[in-house]
């Protein structure tokens, strides 16, 4: 074969060496917190398929996904925005946005990704194909629990300034802002319900919540559970839950209590409290098992090698899981028939069967925190 | 070049030939009914990205998807049962496994993929993988409304004897049978809520509705909305409602009633009758747009050439659309940004705005009825 002829088959095997098909349904990932990488996994057969460098800072990191599943944004604390093609495992664009990001969300339409801004206080919005930035909503405070609803819209809370903001970004390159003022105290974190209507923030600076109708944001913010915790002395505050991981199963939403061993239970009929459930330590994360039946819940330090499972009818704990030490996130496959935990000190990710808790494999990780399935592209608050 | 070179170069092109890197998240079939094929379509251009033919007979036709996206599994009336690849748009396996069969489901791990049957009577079994049955269970009456639940089970109707069956297909060549007798006269379809927890079957022998407690099937069905109906005259019954869409938005579920021109609302937190909302004809499916503030209903003939949108908190009809004739389905994309609509007698399907209902695109098919998107994968109870 002469050079040329060489050459040009060379090109061809080159331009062949694209990964297998596959489909993008079952892969996640899983960041590697003190290396700047994120692991892929797969689901199906529950295994890693390589690992992305290059993140920067991922302590804190989270990640959203683009709507045909294929690529990842992954926020990280360092103001650092990546695009990862999960299909090629490797960086796609990459921007460093701002000084200190605490997260961010994706529209409904998948066209515009929101970063939520601690420094400086602001949320900036890019184009989901390119990262081009499109226009930016200074909040001049500590933006706190971003989440995507229905309208193309956004809706974040200021932590100093005890506001709850929804951006409508149909247009991303003039977003529309309104301002809901006087929600509570020092909002530190929120979400939106997984039927994209309720926005619930949680309060550091007072007892109980602010809850937002997005089907009637004119009408401002209510207060719920404003009873709760008062008069008692609560325990020093190891960690601040996250409400992102807010469970939602059937009409009760579990909340984890600040600085107290206790999840609250809330009924999202009538808004009031429906029970409380002593548990392990200070809970963290309290996850709805798709299915509705049990939410999963990890703590803060000292008490966190443990996972406690409640059982929704009976609104108890009924099982309890030692994955390994540091247990920071849980991520359940959208049916819910896996659970998928990091253990950060252990390096490890437990698969766990979702009935039996029989444990399904482990995979070596470094320092893994955050777990995040491409099933949440199609979820409303992810 | 030299011959072998050129050889050399165009097989390692030709196997370069795959098709381009994409992710599964963004695409979804439409049954063309009357040519025994379906259409690949993708949401996010929403455009038709080709066709996939030898399909068999396709009236009736429903799909339901790999855990990866990747696959589609499309049940023909003819009883065949077809698993299609979407990246590479080709049958993967095809078999004919009974003579009339009216749906099917997969299970909640992926592996197991079960078809009921009008002849025989009867659910039978399939690896997902490679379609080899697995293992039959014979009911002696047709089998109607199957979906599946958390704890790999399918569970379903039978037509004649009016009873209940839970499947446990853990083990799928002996799957275990639980029978719930005497639900009813004649269930003529059934659903499975979407968290997991209520199966709810109509009756077309008598009036009311069974209701399951998945998380409590020892204790049986329980007749709901049993006076609904009592004493009034209904009209002929041009087209029997679907069930399968049955609308779940918040609280409330949303069914088509048998014979009349009204849409039910079901309260499932005390499962009473919250409201009827008299609509433009007898409707076919209900379906709630994720969001759960709008339901969108489709008609029977001779009404069918209108959509029509119920606002859910005014429980009343808002908005009307006319698709073209014989509007056969509605599928949403799973945030709802985007409704999907047939229209078999002007070759069309017509994809709406969610939220402005501005017509977005027009794709020509041939007699298009039922629209299946891949996030149905990660979906209980489709």
């Amino acid at each position: 074969m002469r050079p040329l002829a060489v050459a040009a088959l060379s090109l061809a095997i080159a331009a062949c060496a694209a990964p297998p098909l596959r489909g993008t349904g079952d892969l996640g990932l899983v960041v590697e917190r003190a290396s700047g990488r994120v692991m892929l996994i797969e689901t199906s057969g529950r295994s890693s398929l390589g690992r992305i460098e290059g993140l920067g800072d991922l302590s804190h990191a989270s990640a959203v996904f683009s709507r045909d599943g294929r690529y990842a944004y992954v926020f990280g604390r360092d103001g650092g925005l990546t695009k990862v093609d999960l299909l090629r495992a490797r960086i796609e664009h990459r921007v460093i946005q701002a000084g200190n990001s605490i997260g961010g969300a994706i529209s409904q339409d998948g066209r515009v990704v929101a970063v939520a801004n601690y420094t400086p206080g602001g949320v900036r919005l890019f184009d989901a194909r390119t990262l081009e930035p499109l226009s930016e909503v200074p909040t001049g405070s500590k933006v706190v629990g971003i989440a995507d609803a229905p309208g193309n819209r956004f809706v974040f809370s200021l932590f100093e300034a005890g506001e709850i903001w929804i951006v409508d970004a149909s247009d991303p390159r003039q977003p529309q802002v309104r301002k809901i003022t006087g929600v509570g105290k020092q909002p530190y974190d929120g979400f939106v319900t997984p039927n994209g209507r309720h926005y619930i923030a949680g309060l550091f600076g007072e007892d109980g919540l602010a809850l937002v109708d997005l089907w009637a944001p004119e009408a401002g913010a209510r207060r719920i559970l404003g009873g709760y915790g008062r008069g008692e002395e609560p325990l020093p505050v190891y960690k601040m839950p996250h409400l992102r991981g807010w469970a939602v199963a059937g009409r009760y939403i579990f909340l984890p209590a600040i600085g107290r061993h206790e999840v609250l239970v809330l009924d999202s009929v009538n808004w009031t409290e429906a029970g409380r459930i002593a548990v392990h330590g200070q809970p963290v994360f309290a996850v709805a098992q798709p299915g509705a039946r049990r939410v999963w819940v990890n703590f803060a330090f000292p008490n966190n090698g443990v996972v406690q499972v409640i059982d929704v009818p009976a609104l108890k704990v009924v099982h309890e899981l030692r994955p390994g030490r540091a247990v920071l996130h849980m991520e359940f496959t959208p049916r819910g028939e896996q659970a998928w935990v990091s253990s950060r000190d252990d390096g490890a990710v437990v698969v766990y069967d979702g009935a039996s808790f029989a444990e399904l494999a482990r995979l070596a990780a470094e320092s893994p925190s955050g777990i995040f399935l491409t099933s949440r592209a199609a979820m409303t608050g992810f």
